[in-house]
């Protein structure tokens, strides 16, 4: 794998790969020691032109425990700030080393653009771009519905005949348009659930249903049941009248969580707007896999860096694939 | 030890630990190569609420030198200043596989409640909660304190038959109120000076004695005498009229200086207004320990997250304690 | 070498010292691992007063290459905003440990009194003061002018014989600075050109000659053409009327890059302003050394941390040298 831009274009077996590999880290996750040896001398630069904390630590945990300098470079402040090109900023981190950017970017596109110019040789890591994708955070929920289905045996497997239904604002949300390509590659069904004015007008090229009614959707007993968060900042009128209606039609509520089947598993990428999107009860129940899925974060995030720096490897299982 | 929340609730065997294994750590600091291997693969979070540079860059610098895996979080432009609950936030950072949490946090209790409600696993290091506690900084002025009383032999030794006095704004004071109950377990005599409305009103139930008077503290010849910071930006009208004021009647000028015994040491836990609690020639006189303290700061810091994270020797410990 | 404050005051063999350093440095980065032990268990702290993260990473990637531990501190939202002195600044910092302070501070000069003053015993590296100096500008500079002009024979070499010529505001350049006195030291021969307004007044005690006349200055085929950042939010109506009157008049556009000696070569400090100093066609021309400039950048400092840090070294070769 050179780089990881989107899912879109994800095939199945570079999918599988990746969440394979991934299990292979969160093995060594559990070890005492949880450090490798694996990218030492290798530098990942963050390069986030949005904040994103809680990305950008995923991504920096991840490099470290693989023995990886980890540069954090933040836009604000920064020459980018005053007026310097991507080309130039990319450019400027690959020639001072670095050998993958993890780029976060507000305009969609842009780590297409950066990884497919031209510019810059070194490995390019889509975390989150506009309103277009962010692939990670889809290969560690698809990661997440493998383990919870399948436990130890999941290597290997795709999630055929799995039904996964996203709820939310679908129209804004890069976790959704992952998710809906991913989810499709590997074989499983997905339902997307919100008001008509978070849906998009395009949907219909997407593979996928759209239902704008949660409890109907509840009531076709989804393997899992993904809640999008609400991005308050982005919300009007234009899209929803106010939170409290938007809490009673769509939210997960303590009586919707009941009306589940007992095996779905209920999904959130966070932050949760606890009372919201999503209650206390149905995020701090059993079946959430909110922390799991930060946890499975980590793993996907080291095998997409691996897969992406250790060269070697690579050439090695072309060998292997003879 | 599982946690480090305060000082009022730390045994006089768990003091006496975390400094004797300070000293070990004090040690190591004067050899040629600084690093240990001791928490290689162990990633602590700096999760900050508040800034304080100097503070955070301590504890980096202690876990670094342990070969841990550090993770600057500030709470600013995260998804905490989005609204996420300290559960959410917490969960998180463990789930990313935190092994301890430094925390430094504007409201007194935050730490406690994030170790003691379940909600995580990590060991819980508190960095300063409101005008609560900061136990490292009393851990770091009670190991100066012993160091330069005892010398080479200071280790397994308390305070007992020594004299601290405590000068400035002990109401706002999370420094003066852990130096207070530490100084008390390890058997020295304390005396809080101040403006009358400085000091806080429970202060009958401390063990300390109260003067208002700092050239009548002086001469009951103190054997340290710690000038607090005053926070101008707290400072009003209602506190003390001015700060030339202040200075005359509670700052250490060279006057005082000079009435102090020859070998009672002058504290101040930085960052310093010169000229304001304490003259240059105050800060700057052999008799100050003011960059001892940040030096100690970080062998302190070291042994805290040593005897958080290092289960082993713990285990050992009780091995050899049967 | 004890600190490194400026280039007028480096000497010839100084200067070459870190040249030739530097050239180890670069082959080790041409390597599979880029990783050396040399500084570990060292602690080198950037002590940022002003913004400027391409020169921050590159200091950072510099010294954790060689594998020594790397503080970053801002001195926006900490104690020095809340008005602490350099002087308690640096003495915190080296009593936590730092061995090394790389400093970046708006007043010219702040560098050389942290080095001079006694405060402290660490390293100091100017990484840009003022108006004043930027040395491991100048001297990633000079690598590049050598290694373009003499490639894999560089090392020992002074600039004898060869031509820089300089453009755009001289007058506010700290980069200005220490190339002139650099190239001076190495036997270059130096012409600044710029509009009146951005020569300064005592230029006349420079080792330079001055032009206001661009293409006059390329009529005499310089070796390196170097063209300086322009400043926008420094310019104003007192030093030029537009920005599209300085690009004719001092921009390198295609025509003055035609006519530039086909064997000459294009310098600029980053980040470019793309048709305002440099057009796009300069920037990204096989002659322009841009990126180039950028990893000797590392390089260079790399050498300059280890020469400082690396006492033994020095030892050694004071012996070698008797």
């Amino acid at each position: 794998m050179r780089h990881l831009l989107d899912t879109r274009s994800l095939s199945r077996v570079d999918a599988l790969r990746i969440l394979d590999v991934a299990e292979d880290m969160a093995d060594t996750q559990r070890r005492e020691v949880k450090k490798l040896p694996t990218l030492r001398g290798k530098t990942v630069v963050n390069l986030f032109f949005e904040d994103s904390t809680r990305t950008r630590i995923s991504f920096e945990a991840a490099a470290k425990r693989l023995s990886a300098d980890v540069i954090n470079f933040s836009a604000k402040g920064s020459s980018v700030s005053k007026g310097e090109s991507l080309q130039d900023t990319a450019q400027t981190l690959q020639a001072m080393g670095a050998d993958a950017v993890v780029i976060r970017h507000g305009a969609s596109g842009a780590p297409r653009t950066l990884a497919t110019s031209g510019w810059i040789t070194a490995g390019v890591v889509n975390a989150g771009d506009g309103t277009h994708e962010h692939p990670t955070q889809a290969l560690l929920d698809a990661f997440t519905i493998r383990k919870r289905t399948y436990g130890e045996d999941s290597r290997g497997r795709d999630l055929a005949g799995l039904h996964v239904t996203i709820v939310g604002d679908i129209l804004h949300s890069r976790v959704a348009r992952s998710n809906v390509w991913l989810l499709h590659t590997l074989g499983a069904r997905v339902t997307l659930v919100g008001p008509p004015t978070l849906i998009p007008q395009d949907v219909s090229a997407w593979p996928a249903r759209v239902d704008y009614d949660l409890d109907a959707a509840i009531a076709e007993r989804p393997d899992a049941l993904m809640m999008l968060r609400i991005q308050l900042e982005r919300m009007n009128a234009a899209y929803f009248p106010t939170e409290r209606e938007y809490a009673r039609a769509w939210g997960l509520d303590a009586a919707r969580l009941a009306a589940l089947p007992p095996d779905s598993i209920v999904m959130h990428p966070g932050p949760m707007n606890r009372g919201l999107e999503i209650s206390a009860a149905a995020a701090d129940s059993p079946r959430s896999t909110v922390l799991e899925q930060v946890t499975n974060g980590v793993s996907v995030r080291m095998a997409a860096l691996y897969l992406l720096l250790s060269g070697e490897r690579t050439d090695e299982e072309k060998e292997d694939a003879r």
